[in-house]
């Protein structure tokens, strides 16, 4: 039951409990419902393609420039800015990606931090990382993981240059502001471990030793996800079922939970056969695509993108998608990182459909 | 093996590396190394007191002025703003707290948000919520969970005006752009199930109908813990162990996984006894207290604040703090929540302790 | 593709490879296959009933009769051998339940033991376990767990002769022959502990110390459960929903999985309100019924088994069954194990159900 | 306080009281504590080892005599009997483990029970399983799996016979009584999936289809573990981690839990380096193993067995054990299966050690 007040008394003892309140680090709830809860997501993230001749164009020219030894750069390294976050350091809200590339002899030097990294090798043979003391040699294709606060540090030892991928969880981290990052007493980390140990360990997938288990921490024991076996994986798929929103597309898993890779940061390979043009959905997570062979479009929320081999593209959350193949005879593969961990942990993830049916032109 | 180029010349083709990257929406990561992996967190959130003399004013005079009827407000609420967020709707980074009236005979009608909310009643008999179609009658002291996307609406059937306390998770999904809201059709739900139905069901926390498992949801299957028998197991622990950086403190469990009451909230009560003076720690979490009876301070980061009953307080993420209750005769209480969840599920949760025995005067 | 033999000469042939085979040490499958694989469960454990009057009998004869100290009886306890398993020691073929006095003054020695054992008190105040330095009082209608190979003795400090009832997994552990069993050095363990510490640290069942998880075991942290919390519990569940086949019927649970209170054995108290009939059922789990007040019968295979307060009644594994109270005004109160969690923790779990409607006449 | 009595008279009154209890299906406790809590396992269970020679002996002669048609044969299987358990079907007192033989053209029919089963494929090409409607082609060294109650038939397509190890739980599923056997409608399945569809899906182990998890059930989603990649496993392991008691052993692993392939059977594939000899452990789980290829002999409770290619081992449950390779030049392989995960799912594991060096001569 409300005093009659007049009308317009009323709006000025509004104005002045909206001031008081102001005053005293109080906002009144009913000024602010619609900002503190809309209906649905309001991403800032755009898409947005980058095209392998600018990435490397600038690569090779930071290559000539950038000396990776201590005081200079951290690492030679190029990250993707969305265009819709207005400088923040992020390629959506929640992920950075980029490219790196490492010469003869460099070492890319010891440190850890929070944040969930991975890299996807692109080019050139002969480059190494060390994660806690273990030893892999990486070739394009593998997926090498360096998970929140494990000591990693990356080497070339042949007479090329190597180029990879790079995905974060950085942005993320920042929101929830618990970046912790640590140097290494030295510049390399000396191997403890057999080389690609883990590898050799849990690396079937199938079996693995049968008197222990491996180390407890939130994501997987094996470090390094070899591209033969990955294609193998995919080929073997496209014989069984499909995906009418992704075509023949397999999450790499942590053998041991069937879980993501790593706590925030899921990883998929996605083979489009030729002429398939998927349905389209929308999800919560956002994702960052890197073409790793053939050339094709996606539809976002209704605007076309076009994307050849090495290319990047970056999905919004929640914004409807669909993927083509736009040769007829060759497959297109792409391999992309996701922050759909972080949404299925917390219990927020969702998903929209629209038509199931895959179409083969 | 670098070029030998002049250093001048370096920095200028540096420089244009730089700019013409910006054009392309990339950043060489070694500009932006430091800002992107801070050593440690950065807490914008500052520690704050709220009085509850003002929270108080400004409820009574909102009580007189803002209507809940439809068009109006969606809530009676007043939301408390940290000062060091510059705006943003937060009481942390992560998390909003605040108090709201219900007056004798109003309605606050039903809707449903990814959110998770709660209520922990400070004063007022006779009001109820609706959840999913249970009601539920509160009494001061009762805690009471409106999970992510459950419907709820609340009266008061009573002749007396209802207060509480809400705390939200609605800046970490606004963090992560994963709102939705939705208006219930009709201002209230019509009770589906018995009274206080999951209180029947699970509410001894012990014994559960031997037929059947709770719903499978990120929430406890409990609606409302109770303040008695909250206040009878503080005293029974008081009995047994205690921890040196909270003295006497329990945490609200869900009782089918022992974990968080929800998915990104988690709930504790906690009794300092006369004169104790508790241990400085921090974490990676960030925690509003309420007072629910006793005085004391609490020394956050070296700096003091004073609070009493029905005050609240924000502690930063990653700060240190340890707390006092001033009494030499009367006990403290305080209710509180935290964000503690988000960083268990994603692995980022941290801890640092500084001496571990508490002092009791 | 068969050679073309006289069916005579095959029969003699084949009786020659069975005798080889035998020699051997081995069967050949055909001729085993029927009582390898029964098409449903062949119980040999008989439904029964033991009444109270035989059991109360022998037991204060014992009293009189059977020292507990050193050398003499490990325990002064009778244990219900089912009268369809040919003097084996077991009530069911994995359960072994009894009733066991306790004298004022006297101790029950301390040991530990592979098999879950736990205590149903009957009647009597002033007795206690002590279970790995924790000692509890009990008092009638608690129920007290003493897990696998946790160390255990009890004890009378009153004037009064105390009755409980016992039910352990023996029979199981022998089948699967996994029995450990050690005497503890020493008649009786010393406190190390605060008195019912498991219950002030987790007897709420809906809070917990905020500061710690309980030991990591295969059994509820909690080592008491008492009657009053139990018993309103019941009469709660009442006014909400109830089971067809067991009416108003809890299991107790561990409050940090909701699973059962111990990895073999799970226990229910149930309410079989006035004139109720329940509908029948049966699984593959077998039960040990104790009645803790009412009577009434079961139809189990269509037979007729009549109870009363303080018999008790076995249900075979896979026997359909039903319940009755046969007061139109007083409640009946059963209490019972079962050796359900083993064929649920092995996927052996299965029931078959006839009607659901429960009956009140 | 007892009665003072003459010892006789006590002696007699016991012996009336043991004979009362005795009529009403009751036993003393302290009369059998004795036997019911045994101090540690008493194995029936003896180790033997049966020898090729014989078993293919048997299994050719029964090729000409067993005919699979309708209303002969279930299997042609034979089954290998402990000799400690007195004609109990069993290898162990938990697991039976046999040979069958399907010659061309056959079919062994379609068929489901409760009890877990596996086979080992031993020699010959051409023969499949269908399992749920998923057909496999198997190759020697294959390991199969038909899980609980999930409809399996055989068949021969070939023009050779093949032959497999079996093993199934059969004996702890009949003494836990939980036996259900189903004759499927029809003799064969029909395939309703693609060949080896399961294979596709999840046979990499490191990813797996991303937009769905496998079939909720206790069992791997994987129905077939190919000879190929096991033993590259078990040759890069050889490069890492060796164990004291097993040397390069493996564990199949449900590439979903990381845990056992079925619920109550555990499969391991273990390489002895040449001249290798283990260190002697002993646990409470029983072992079957089959001798892939190589050589040499096993100490089991000081007791010396020798083994050669395809022979069958047993080990007793808590019998203290360790395996040499004889060959200064040949590995030797063993595939074994174990009840360990029942062990596991009870909180009933234990293994002692005695030494941890492994030797090589």
């Amino acid at each position: 039951m409300k005093h009659e007040t007049a009308p317009s008394s009323t709006a000025t003892a509004l104005t002045n409990l909206e001031r008081d309140a102001t005053k005293e680090n109080i906002v009144p709830f009913w000024t602010v419902v619609d900002r503190a809860h809309p209906n649905e997501p309001q991403p800032a993230v755009k898409p947005f393609v980058w095209k392998w001749e600018t990435l490397n164009d600038l690569l090779q020219r930071a290559g000539e420039l950038v000396d990776t030894a201590e005081g200079r750069a951290e690492r030679r390294a190029l990250s993707l800015l969305n265009p819709g976050l207005g400088g923040r350091y992020g390629t959506t809200h929640t992920l950075i990606a980029g490219v790196q590339m490492i010469l003869p002899g460099e070492i890319a030097y010891a440190h850890r931090h929070t944040p969930d990294a991975l890299r996807f090798i692109i080019e050139g043979h002969g480059a190494y990382t060390t994660v806690e003391g273990e030893k892999v040699y990486v070739e394009p294709g593998d997926l090498v993981l360096t998970p929140s606060w494990l000591t990693h540090d990356h080497g070339n030892e042949s007479n090329e240059s190597v180029i990879w991928m790079d995905a974060l969880d950085v942005p993320l981290v920042n929101l929830l502001d618990v970046s912790f990052f640590e140097q290494f007493k030295g510049w390399k980390q000396e191997p403890k471990k057999p080389t690609e140990n883990s590898l050799k360990m849990y690396g079937s997938g199938l079996l693995s030793p049968s008197w222990q288990k491996p180390p407890a921490r939130e994501s997987s024991p094996l470090l390094v996800y070899r591209w033969g076996p990955t294609l193998n994986a995919l080929r073997q798929l496209a014989d069984a079922e499909t995906s009418p929103f992704d075509d023949v597309a397999l999450e790499y898993r942590n053998p041991f939970t069937g879980g993501p890779v790593m706590a925030s940061i899921s990883c998929c390979i996605q083979l489009l056969r030729p002429g398939v043009r998927t349905s389209a959905h929308r999800h919560t997570s956002s994702v960052v695509y890197f073409v790793v062979r053939g050339r094709g479009h996606s539809l976002i929320n209704g605007e076309r993108f076009d994307w050849k081999e090495r290319d990047f593209l970056v999905l919004p959350n929640w914004a409807w998608h669909e993927h083509a193949n736009e040769s007829a005879s060759e497959e297109a593969i792409l391999f992309s990182v996701s922050d759909g961990p972080v949404f299925d942990a917390l219990g927020l993830h969702r998903e929209e459909r629209r038509g199931q049916s895959l179409q083969i032109s």
